[in-house]
């Protein structure tokens, strides 16, 4: 099996998207998780940089990582300026970092139009960057940007250009679609004309403009690439980057590649969640390790998936450590309601009385405007309610909250009251925000915190507000769904009420209980 | 130029998706945005499924359609049946509708694991289903469900199945990859082979399990697909259906097929745009029609683009209809917004030096969240406003929300308080409700309705709310659109928070607002 290297630039690339920026304890989780994935690269950007987090590249030489190498990055020295001068060049010689990447224009518009100099200039700021680099020991990648769109236009530069940098003692040569704009046959054409030239291995790096990275990423390493350039949920400018969970998953167990050290395939779906709730990213039908990956709705899906998995899936979901998940809807019924039962009652039998009682609660909650096909803790929770098997571990006694405008011209401020009562001890929190779902979230936590800990570690991931219909707008039905990680698991929960608040505090209630019980029906693992 | 047929099946196959239920009015909204685009055809289901919305197949004949030919949805009849005896093919048998969709097995698996009968039964099934519905006068579409799978597993099944529903009369042999786990060079070598093989047009259905649906539809029209399903936003079960929004550009803009009619390509990003708002789908980083897709945040891609657009871009994002979007600067967008205000005011000039102080604004607003493509009124509000030509009808100067749960099983209730003046008038009301915003709606009239008795025909007709992206799920910024209507006009405004209520409240009084200004725009109508 030939082994394909991944590089991650979530924190390098992936920092361009729009919504995304990194506390210093991000960055460091995300290497912890990249690694723990087995992720060969890691691209961290320059010091020199703008933007650049000065606390973070101090402490790069403390990181330990066991299966990823970190990887500098830069662009070439400038326009008439020699590399030893470069400042963005020298911040990376000054690390300890023995790998870099140095990017530099594969693409004559660019050089005539962007730079504003000649060909050959932007031939020798390459070599002699990259020069420069293997002087002081590194070992460089070259990204060769805007590749495909230059030899597309014009293709004896576009050649020449990676010629240089192969030539100057780049380790891998990283063709890049830098625009997105590529399909799958310019990909295949390009790499098998450029595999024959030099003796350098060969990389790629795409966009997803035209929906095409993964695809682009795929025919690359079929066609002799075997270095490729991702974010692990595709994160990146404009459209994003190639999604390097899914080339993964794709390379490795569907095209023969080895790609993940021995065993690590079954991480894939918990690190793509982990790194998604860092990046506050919602994965919902993400390819893989989402949770609607391996969900199954329409009543002969699911009929279908129970006689033969292999029917409805692609793959099995255990190999990447995803799970099967029935929807409950009205189309799939009992069968499906029992899959779920049997979850949460192991010794629960199809004919028990019970089975009826529990139909009828949720088809009268389905038609009251729930809907727990995307909200399954909040099912589980209804149906150890209904079997009178779940003791909760808190009541809400009182609960007030005030919104309020105080003069012409200033904005809403929430304040939230709390009474609780856990085994018969009473907590009174209060929380104020600027809005009264933070404001509600804040005074539960407060009021439940010393008793449980653990809740420290729950973030919601995603919030969804949807108006049932009704006669009367105003007075319409809402359903909130909430999504909730505590970086292990991702669960999701539901409410419905005339009231909006309501609606959010049934949600919100649900998923604080899930996570409690979750933790409780667990062996008590070690804080981290 | 080749001409392609593009099916959307956002109300049949994009139904399955988790999250998505649609009521009447959703439906025909989709139906109005997909012909406008001109989608060829719009696949809509079976009046006789489960789930089916009666009154929405009750109203299919009243529906007039330009560009778009509504197509229903069917199995084959059952194993051992009779097609004339079949339920589901009466039910669209008995419809006016000339198009249908009947989908078959191609795959033997399921032929003997799911149907659970021979190869033989399977071939009956199918054409007998077709030659039946070919006797009614319909039109079909043949989908043979799983065909990738069922090509690699027992090729000479596979095909003969196709044989057999070209040779009962199918107008299109659709090939499926129902599972979504093929790859474009599996689609291209079946494809090519199925091409040769008889005379009907064949077509692409394609799932996004390995995020290869798009290119998979793509590469099918290269080999000889003229006919693609998908659904506008690739919304659909699992991981979703292939996204037509994204087919359509990139065959029609990169690939040289003819697939809108002239001049309706600009349309795709609004278009996009309306159906993920009712599906309640965000678009952030989508190909070609999102807020991202042509945005630039670094600084050097900024620097390139303003030099030379192409340099950073796959495409001239107005040719789909969208925009240039940098990050943290101004640009563009003026003639669009120039067009508004000359509603407002009909003598401003384009180079007056008021329109770059309202394009500020309103790229700050923009960036904040806003969303006026969907809220005209609110804009015109806000430009009159901006202009200093709004004198307000009210002002409200305190306003107090107090939603409360007094005991442990109580539901909550609403109470508004709210002070407001009119020309100097003070006013103070205050209303109780079992929701905040229809408290807050009550409360607003009260205080407003002896002063201006046409409030009394104003009703909200909708009410979304869309949660925006942000760092932390409970801190999100909200987005309310409401929809009102005196019986004569429909107006839409919007209103944009981390505060839900505070969100409801700014959309709910410009509403009201805008209605007092519309009445006192035109000359005084007699009351109704």
């Amino acid at each position: 099996m030939e082994k394909i290297y991944t590089l991650d630039t979530t924190l390098r690339d992936g920092l361009q998207a729009q919504t995304v920026s990194f506390s210093l304890k991000d960055k460091l989780k995300i290497i912890r998780l990249l690694d723990k994935l087995g992720v060969d690269f890691i691209e961290v950007g320059n010091p020199a940089f703008g933007n650049a987090d000065e606390e973070f590249f101090k402490c790069l030489d403390s990181i330990k990582t066991v299966n990823s190498k970190i990887v500098t990055f830069s662009p070439t020295c400038r326009v008439g300026e020699e590399a030893k001068d470069s400042v963005v060049l020298n911040s990376i010689v000054n690390t300890n970092v023995k790998y870099c990447t140095v990017f530099g224009k594969a693409w004559k518009l660019h050089v005539d139009e962007v730079l504003k100099t000649t060909e050959e200039e932007n031939l020798r700021m390459i070599k002699d960057s990259i020069e420069y680099l293997r002087s002081k020991g590194k070992i460089v990648f070259f990204d060769g940007e805007h590749f495909f769109d230059g030899y597309k236009d014009n293709h004896d530069y576009a050649i020449e250009v990676l010629k240089t940098a192969a030539s100057a003692g780049a380790d891998t040569i990283v063709l890049c679609d830098t625009n997105g704009g590529s399909f799958p046959d310019d990909i295949k054409k390009a790499v098998r004309e450029v595999s024959k030239l030099f003796g350098a291995k060969l990389g790629i790096h795409v966009h997803n403009d035209c929906d095409m990275a993964v695809a682009n990423s795929v025919v690359a390493a079929s066609c002799g690439c075997v270095h490729i350039q991702g974010t692990l949920n595709g994160i990146g400018e404009r459209c994003g980057n190639a999604n390097l969970a899914t080339i993964i998953a794709n390379l490795q167990l569907k095209k023969g590649f080895k790609v993940l050290p021995e065993n690590n395939m079954e991480r894939l779906t918990e690190t793509s969640r982990a790194v998604a709730q860092i990046t506050n990213l919602s994965t919902t039908s993400m390819p893989y390790i989402s949770r609607n990956a391996f969900a199954h709705k329409a009543g002969m899906h699911v009929d279908a998936v129970m006689k033969n998995p292999v029917t409805f899936e692609h793959i099995d979901p255990s190999l990447v450590g995803n799970k099967r998940n029935f929807i409950l809807s009205e189309i799939s019924g009992k069968s499906a309601l029992f899959n779920v039962v049997r979850k949460v009652v192991p010794d629960m039998e199809r004919d028990d009385p019970k089975m009826d009682g529990l139909l009828k609660v949720l088809k009268q909650k389905e038609a009251d405007g729930y809907h727990f096909e995307v909200a399954q803790e909040s099912l589980e929770l209804l149906i150890k309610r209904q079997l009178g098997l779940h003791k909760p571990f808190f009541e809400v006694e009182k609960l007030k909250l005030i919104d309020e405008q105080i003069t012409e011209t200033s904005a809403n401020t929430s304040y939230v009251f709390i009474k609780v009562s856990v085994n018969g001890t009473e907590e009174i929190a209060a929380a104020e925000s600027d809005g009264p779902l933070h404001a509600l979230d804040q005074a539960l936590r407060k009021a439940l915190c010393n008793l449980y800990p653990s809740l420290q570690n729950v973030r919601m991931t995603d919030y969804k507000v949807r108006v049932l219909e009704s006669r009367s707008s105003t007075g319409s039905k809402v359903r909130v769904l909430i999504e909730c990680s505590d970086g292990v698991d991702v669960w999701n929960t539901v409410g419905v009420s005339v009231n909006i608040i309501e609606a959010s505090k049934m949600a919100l209630f649900d998923a604080i209980e899930y996570k409690l019980m979750k933790d409780t029906d667990k062996e008590p693992a070690p804080e981290e």
